[in-house]
């Protein structure tokens, strides 16, 4: 059985997801799309043998979809997502989920109301193979209890009209999901320090920032998040136990010995860090409709990272530490 | 459109790309199979909603099957692929090809005769993402000419009944197929090194072997075949240019500080090592049958590699440097 | 000409480096040595040939002592330099300087006015290789300008009587110091962060602790000081700047593939991990006396790394961010 | 006491080990000096306050001299070597010790007859942590027997004169003699594989070439000898045992993460990779000689590693794989 999927937003990610779900999963089909470039998502459409539809809502609406998948603009993000959730379909929105913790709730309250798990988040770092294989080590315990994780996620240069919120909001959000699924607990408190201007950041980019998170039990979290690093996409995550340490290992690219140096390549963008990711994500999304429905980050995760983002922003403005409030869990999430 | 799939053979490896088709691969079903093993058979052919035929010929002449992939027992590969040249279907035949030069020039002459390339062998290393690399970067210059290549075929244990020949023919084809592609010219002489006997391996198989090539440009080979590494399954491969090395990467499997050593770990065996490059050795080949044909390993690819390993098999009974003769390629695989 | 040097402490560090200075550095001879543990000094004194004293006055007041070295118990420290800069005798003197910042400005305003630099600290890291070519790397404009630097010091266990405040005071402290060092400017404030207790700790002793630095231009450093890491003595250091990341690198142990994993060894302690900064601290200390007086680390500098860490044990109880209130620089020591 | 050492030849490694001796090395002092540079040696002599010599052998006989180290030009070693002998001298000869396998014996009969063991031979490589490291590796059975052993012997490029025979007489040379000690057993034969001509090379110089040894028991040794690596001076050297395998790791210096690249540098030639193991090589002679004689690298190590080469030149002319027929060993040298 191919499952049909409707696809909104068919810019850079979207097209990819078109691609991916029609080359690379098994038991999909996209059927449909749209996006507010027209033109661009018709000559998509008909690449790929989809209808074009006018408005993400028709989209959403129509009888020839089974599932949906958003990754429009992100402040849409939300209104869609509450439309599938109205038209009782499947929904895989890239992340964010929402622009704000309101509108997180709003879709947490919606989907409790529909009595069905409808909505999966798109952090594909879950999907990482270095990943799962940490969040095994660490349940395996081997380490001991974890205390301490310090992180990268350094990208080359910021895409365009990147902003010093979005450096947390959209960059930093990816840990903030991706340690509290390793971890499995929940953040207490949160800070960000500011460092010295990096000169090749556009001026009114605070660039880099350290965002600083405690969870409940104690574990220490850093993690630079840094858009200049000028020489290529790195994304290092080591977590230091009772007894060891474990880290996530660096793309496994050619060794090379040139020129007086011993080197192997680092990635000039998430896209290749992450490609195997978006399959095993999309894959393991589409398999599980089929099946008892999803299982991977949930819209409470959407709430959970965005509200977490958003007093990070603030402690950062406040130069303070700050607790991360976070509302009790709805029994329907646990 | 899916490719309806009969699958000759379902041990381990046939039951995995079973699996594989189904759970993996886009674009493909299976639906008939057949083996020796009645029962299991049976059980598998339930399990994936397949058909089961008494016979492998039965599967390559059935209607309802456009493509045959045979993971039957070594010597039973040469009838099939020929019976499926007669039925005009395409054939993915797990290596070797057959288990003689004349079955391989059988098999070529029958393609020939045919007007049309249907097989294709399965030496899933080319499409290993390290090795693909690889040959990308032989071909940018950036190290010059190649001259020298070092590589390391380690199995932790041998498989049961493992015989001498078979470290050349089983596990050393291997080396004797990629490298032929990576560096892009054929061989010329060989040479096979005896070694200390490792006293874990049983005293009639004589563990390990060095298999030297040279080829018609002068580069020299160098192969550790050792089927008793005892520590895991490795695969090394160190090409030595005339600027600089390139050198295939380990896996890249989570970095651990334990108990006084740094550490990550190596594979036990080569289904871990190669899962991904078996992926997508089949998800081209059926995309590839769909196109304008399989462009994979043909069956001249087997050959040549069935009597460049005949020839070290002589070459290391008789302790000299054999001369590797090649029959002329036929146009019909230029 | 040999200098004559006198040793006031013969424990571990003591005695080591009494052999260190009669088997590996050329230039000088232990002629004078005391320890309040008599019997062990006197076998020592026997051993190299030295003559024993009861006190170390004595020694530093003795005529036939050029120098001296001091690896006593840390109270004294301060007590023997100051008797040092009294008999006009080079000292250098193991860290730290001494116990509190006070004593450390008494030293500094008594070689003032003694008019003569004659202490240095035993601050060895900055002899170690890797550090040596990160601060060339770092000046040399490879990586522009440091922004951030993350640190680990990692201890197996700590030793007996450690306490919660020589975390920073005794373990800590070498960070301190080599990171102004290398990044050639003060700090401006500090911060701790406590960590989820590591259970294999005594419970007195919080471990592990999170030492934050900003440096007056706005760098920001992480040091991670562990004291019981379980797995080895583990120092990393990363610098990462405006154009690219330079690291220090581990060791170059062995590499081992042995039952399903690569490895190398980590060391267990200090004593592997420095010996050959050690080796070039004290020769270059030798050397330096016999040429224009001593270049390494001065009183000043202890002083910094005193008041610094003090700041920080503070900076830990009251958890705030604390400025580094450092005394003007004299113009003796620029 | 202050060993007096006299120092026969003064270029490049000649006036590199007076500067050792005098500034690194402890308990030597060089007093004398002689070179067919006269004008060069004069200068030398003078900076280290040293007496210039016209002669070797008036060096050698001086009776201020305790001890000669000798690296002049390789075909002068013997008649030098001979002459402390004769004077009853201790010498630590650079390699090799001559330049035929008769010059060889006649140097060993010689100390035989004189009945006090005298001369070392300048193998540095047995000094190096690594090679240490491996011997005890070894020795622990951690690996069980060894079985292979494979390395690579990289110049970036050769030095003026160097010829086809000096890349195994002269560069290949040291991994002859650091195998014998690290595996403890003697060759039986030898072949030499010559390779795709590098077109960096001088067309009159074979280069590379692979050095093939096998040892009485059976053990396998490749070894790439390559005086045109281009890309910098690269020493690697893998033992392959029954249950895993040791490697020499490469020198540790800075992790850079630049322009895309994850890399540390790999050093232009020898005089980096092996300062430390003729520090040490040196200092523990100098201990030696005091103590109870040289345990170094001996006469006969000299002879056998002269007599290896001059059979592998004389396979590689062949194009044959040829015994390696050594004297027995005589009593002496047990």
């Amino acid at each position: 059985m191919e499952l049909r999927i409707g696809v909104v937003g068919t810019g850079a990610i979207g097209e990819d997801h078109i691609r991916r779900l029609t080359e690379v999963i098994t038991g999909a089909t996209v059927v449909a799309l749209s996006d507010i470039n027209e033109e661009n998502a018709r000559r998509i459409a008909k690449k790929y043998n989809a209808v074009f539809y006018k408005t993400g809502n028709e989209v959403i609406w129509s009888p020839d979809v089974d599932a949906v998948l958003i990754a429009s603009w992100d402040p849409t993000h939300a209104g869609y997502v509450l439309e599938c959730i109205k038209a009782k379909k499947y929904v895989l929105c890239e992340k964010p989920l929402a622009t704000s913790a309101e509108e997180c709730l709003e879709i947490v309250n919606a989907e409790i109301q529909g009595k069905k798990k409808l909505v999966q988040v798109g952090f594909m770092r879950r999907y990482d193979t270095g990943y799962r294989e940490l969040k095994e080590m660490l349940k395996s315990g081997i380490i001991g209890e974890p205390l301490m994780v310090h992180c990268c996620h350094r990208n080359r240069i910021p895409g365009p009209q990147h902003t010093t919120d979005m450096t947390i909001k959209n960059s930093g959000i990816h840990e903030i999901d991706v340690l509290r699924w390793l971890l499995d607990e929940e953040y207490e408190s949160g800070q960000v320090l500011t460092v010295k201007q990096n000169k090749n950041a556009e001026s009114e980019l605070k660039d880099p920032q350290i965002m600083l998170l405690k969870t409940k039990s104690g574990v220490r979290i850093d993690v630079e998040v840094n858009m200049n690093s000028h020489y290529g996409y790195d994304i290092q995550c080591e977590i230091v136990g009772e007894k060891g340490v474990i880290r996530l290992p660096d793309p496994n690219t050619i060794l090379t010995k040139l020129s007086g140096r011993n080197s192997y390549e680092i990635y000039a963008d998430w896209s290749f860090r992450f490609t195997r990711a978006y399959d095993i994500e999309i894959q393991q999304w589409i398999d599980s409709i089929k099946g008892s429905g999803p299982v991977g980050p949930s819209a409470w995760d959407g709430y959970v990272a965005c509200i977490t983002a958003d007093t990070l922003i603030k402690a950062r403005k406040r130069e303070t530490i700050e607790p991360i409030i976070i509302q009790p869990r709805p029994e329907f999430y646990c």
